[in-house]
């Protein structure tokens, strides 16, 4: 029995002009051709908009480093199916006769999809103030949960902590090069860590900088690498 | 010397209320603390949904597949340093003398950054409603001459004449299983071609449909592996 969409529209806050939007936001691929995939594409977009200016007004002081680390945390499967769990909208899902008995409507990427795909129905119907304002009501318990402990910290400091964390040997960083006049020099600098083969050349105007540059690109290797 | 970044910001057809932002907006990291990173993750974010609504208005029988792929078409370095090449962004960017010494202001990643901080900052001075005007504007030509054949042939057509132009073997599906009931089945195809070793799963509700889904994958692979 599929459940009424409506139920879910209003655990959700939300109320459609065209409820039809809502309905297809909830329908999977297997389902049919009138499913949610474009609406996704749309609502992928629309998120990863609201929570960029988001994050940029919450952060003042972050670089886009840790901007870019704060998104990837907030945003990802992971994170979006459970938000879709905690409104139970798994019961709510049109699935095709396979997914439905091989449990789709408990797997991430098709809760995570049709998560998205109710923030792009959303846009449609109403505009993005307020699908912006919903996303930001959704998100509001993680966004306050941030911690910045984490992310206030600078790169260097981070890497650091990553290695003792693993009880490995302090990572390596050792300059390259200097150039440039002695009011306006360049530095290069490569940092190396026992987790992984790859080096990072960090560039900047004085070593300091240079060093934070390299760690905070070694931070994101090893962060897709563990992904 | 640096010119007068006034006179881009009319060649852009822009007024900014805060004029320090579209400074901001062209200083390459090279040349200080107070550079465009930040605005480049905003402006990222927003070109990416200004494009992908815009896709999704003009392409109202597009897949999700198609429009992906669209939006990557316009939307990439190369698409974005050639738009702030068009207007000479390179002349007023702000950069540290080693960037400038070894031309950065021609180098692609620094102007399509660049061009994304314009974006980003143009945001925070007036709004999504006059960013958005904006970005349709720059992108109008990109936008009216998307070759349609190209993106409204289905994905066996399209996989079969890359085959073509490669002069390889064609495309090989073959039928995986089949499940459900009569009236509802799945189908499951594998599609492998000369270009890879990997093969593609693709599933639907026909055959006919689960051979267009593993095509469409297999362009996706394809399209990933040459980037």
């Amino acid at each position: 029995m599929i459940r009424n969409p409506e139920v879910l529209c209003k655990k959700l806050g939300l109320a459609f002009n065209n409820p039809e939007l809502f309905t297809i936001a909830l329908t999977h691929r297997s389902a049919g051709a009138n499913n949610n995939e474009r609406l996704e594409f749309l609502g992928d977009s629309i998120l990863g908009f609201v929570i960029a200016q988001k994050l940029y007004k919450l952060f003042p002081k972050a670089g886009e480093g840790v901007l870019s680390r704060l998104r990837a945390s907030l945003v990802n499967e992971e994170s979006l199916a459970g938000l879709a769990r905690q409104h139970q909208l798994g019961d709510y899902l049109r699935l095709g006769l396979g997914e439905l008995k091989s449990g789709g409507c408990r797997r991430d990427s098709i809760l995570s999809d049709a998560l998205e795909a109710v923030m792009g129905a959303l846009f449609i119907d109403q505009g993005i103030a307020a699908c912006q304002q919903w996303i930001e009501h959704i998100f509001a318990e993680k966004l306050q949960s941030l911690s910045l402990d984490n992310w206030q910290k600078d790169p260097k400091t981070q890497l650091q902590e990553l290695m003792q964390s693993k009880k490995l040997d302090l990572p390596d960083y050792v300059l390259q090069t200097m150039s440039g006049l002695a009011h306006e020099q360049t530095f290069k600098v490569k940092c190396t860590v026992p987790l992984t083969s790859e080096t990072c050349i960090g560039v900047g105007v004085s070593r300091k900088k240079a060093e934070q540059s390299a760690a905070e690109q070694m931070l994101e290797l090893l962060n897709k690498d563990s992904k």
